[in-house]
């Protein structure tokens, strides 16, 4: 839930393939209206070029560095199976899977066990029982325990470290560095546990060639600075391997949620790694999760309750925080913006013609609000209101409380 | 997420039919290791027996206002289908709904269309089909928007009206009552538009006979003094319908979370009732969900880790934040305990047998702690740790985030 008054920059969402079209809200080349309303009920929307489109700015991003890449697309932002298979199908990406489901879904639409990378904390022997029919399938342990019964059940292999330099980086309110004065995190392996951690993969027989960190969620420009000295800081432990290949940068970067951010500036981003990591002679893979997917998702839904109580009017919706945690849960706002206009777009936008609405969805608790105070163009019942942003943790994550997860998923493709 | 350490109440919540027979913790006489075992994964256990207990004595405390009352059961706590039969088969309730599937769930499970009230908000057309095909189910209006598009697929409906007496009463840090000065809630009909809803119904056809508030979560004996004035406040509703029927107090009742909590007092809570409404003809209904279910569930997860991190030690175990969401999301701590002791609970609880652990869930998201600095007898790996009051919100709002879902839910009964 988030103030999303912005009257600087109207519209500063807009971009190529998602505008209006007339008074119509294009996604993709996709009239949003028209297909909400095939739909049916609560939709949630997926350009599949955008996804292919922040690959390959990435891709060409890490290219800079001079380094062998690799972008393993962190699945649990979004895992809709034909958008999956699509990603595949570019051949711009692996994947990265945090669970034994995740794994077997990434195969069941058509990736291989060893384009997958797999990070987990508090790893169970019937998640180590799937990790070992899956040699392939690059695993970075998160502890000590982790390592020693791995090494039971998959003797010999060869797998990464998730290390934790005890300092992050994040993204607005929670941008503070998180220094070792902190509490302590469940994630990784701490500076002053990692010889006896390497001690212990050598006793039982596993070869480490990679250390794995992740640092931070949603980051942007501002946080450049911690990026680089939690990179700088991560050679440590590289250079304690006695063949290191792998290093993977975890994932995090963020993209713009209300009109005051701008977004990560990509070429400064694979600068700070070439940097750190430059002629060294090892592999780069990250792990971008929303940064691939949220941009090109949407989530439509109908507004079928305007109601003026007390000094606020409310847009009452067909769908609630239950298909997309983020906005009640983690404060990250999904843009709300009306599918069709009853003029053209800069009109609409006009300061004179736009109403303040709070947006409520429908599930039974107060803090099911999308948005307050949003400055809108006039909606009326039967409306659509497109939720922005809404492509990653938002389906991925949704539940049925209420028995409200009546939505829908769409992959667009030209 | 909460500090469990409860050093001067050990075992606070243990109870006849939830306590350890020697060093195996049983509910409702079940061996909860065993059956988790038997399980194999994640899995809920309620008692039936328990919920039972717990609508016998809020109708017992009902019983003493002298009034007619009847207990509507908030199915979005928990919608275990052989539970809710369980229920229905004991007379005992009926069953309050917020969505269509909520009612045909229940519809599904035994209850009849009559047995269920239907309290909703944004409210949309596909919801009215489906409360016009159901004329015995009855409906609290909360807008004057329901109100219109209700008569149109209803006519001549008899309906009771949710209204917002602005001001409310919370539990814990939310215990401050909400005056009319602060932000204003989607739930309900306010005061200044009460007169316009009523001369609406009779305008469009229907009978208004009832009328529904519901001012808070989790309340206990301290908000008592709120909870009368709410229902003082609220009689100014009641006295200007025609032909006032039903007063619905909504849910909300309290249980405790902590060893810190004391329970509400049913009786003086009964005694607000009775002296707000006693003599006035009305019947009384409450729509309780949490306090029938929450104590009476648990849920139960398997220890794969044990490490030790800087300062903290943690137990890794097979289930996370997805599975039940009120302890991260809401601050309301599932009180964690072993399944198994090494000795009996008396000594395994004494203070110097007692160890520090942070209980971190298999998500990959660091808020995924189920505890911090809880206070329990030694566990190792393979151990299973029970969480405490996982009976409502909990399974029923859970999401497969991760595709971590894989838990089973199981009804014991004598």
């Amino acid at each position: 839930m988030a103030d999303t008054t912005q009257e600087t920059r109207p519209r500063w969402w807009a971009r190529p393939d998602l505008d209006y079209v007339g008074t119509d809200l294009h996604l993709g080349g996709v009239n949003l209206a028209q297909a909400a309303r095939e739909a049916g009920g609560p939709a949630y929307f997926y350009s599949g070029e955008r996804v292919l489109a922040n690959l390959r700015r990435l891709q060409a991003a890490l290219g800079t560095t001079g380094l062998e890449t690799r972008i393993r697309y962190a699945m649990k932002a979004n895992r809709y199976g034909p958008l999956l298979t699509y990603m595949k199908a570019s051949g711009l990406c692996g994947i990265d899977a945090c669970s034994p489901n995740e794994l077997r879904h990434a195969v069941r639409c058509g990736f291989r066990p060893g384009d997958v990378s797999y990070t987990a904390t508090s790893v169970s022997e019937a998640d180590l029982q799937v990790l070992a029919r899956n040699p392939d399938t690059w695993i970075n342990c998160d502890s000590l325990s982790t390592i020693r019964r791995l090494a039971r059940v998959s003797p010999g292999r060869t797998i990464g470290l998730r290390v934790n330099p005890a300092l992050g980086v994040g993204y607005g309110e929670n941008q503070l560095l998180r220094y070792s004065g902190e509490r302590t995190s469940k994630f990784g392996i701490y500076r002053e546990h990692y010889d006896e951690a390497l001690a212990l993969a050598k006793e039982v027989g596993l070869k480490v060639e990679g250390i794995h960190f992740h640092v931070g969620c949603g980051y942007l420009d501002a946080q450049l600075p911690a990026w680089r000295e939690v990179l700088q800081s991560c050679r440590w432990f590289l250079d304690r391997l006695e063949n290191p290949r792998i290093v993977n940068l975890g994932g995090g970067l963020g993209l713009p949620h209300v009109a005051t951010d701008t977004p990560l500036d990509l070429e400064r981003w694979a600068g700070v790694i070439r940097e750190a990591f430059g002629g060294r002679g090892v592999q780069i893979w990250v792990e971008p999760g929303d940064f691939i997917v949220k941009d090109a998702g949407v989530l439509v839904l109908q507004v079928n309750t305007v109601e003026r109580k007390r000094s606020t009017t409310f847009l009452g919706v067909d769908g609630g925080f239950n298909l997309a945690m983020e906005p009640v849960f983690y404060k990250l706002p999904c843009e709300p913006v009306p599918a069709r206009l009853s003029t053209n777009a800069a009109t609409a936008w006009q300061a004179e013609n736009l109403r303040t609405y709070t947006i409520a969805g429908n599930i039974n608790e107060a803090l099911d609000i999308w948005a307050e105070n949003a400055a809108l163009p006039e909606m009326v019942e039967g409306d659509h209101l497109v939720l922005l942003n809404a492509g990653g943790y938002a389906a991925g994550m949704s539940s049925d409380h209420c028995m409200r997860a009546q939505a829908t998923e769409h992959l667009l493709l030209p």
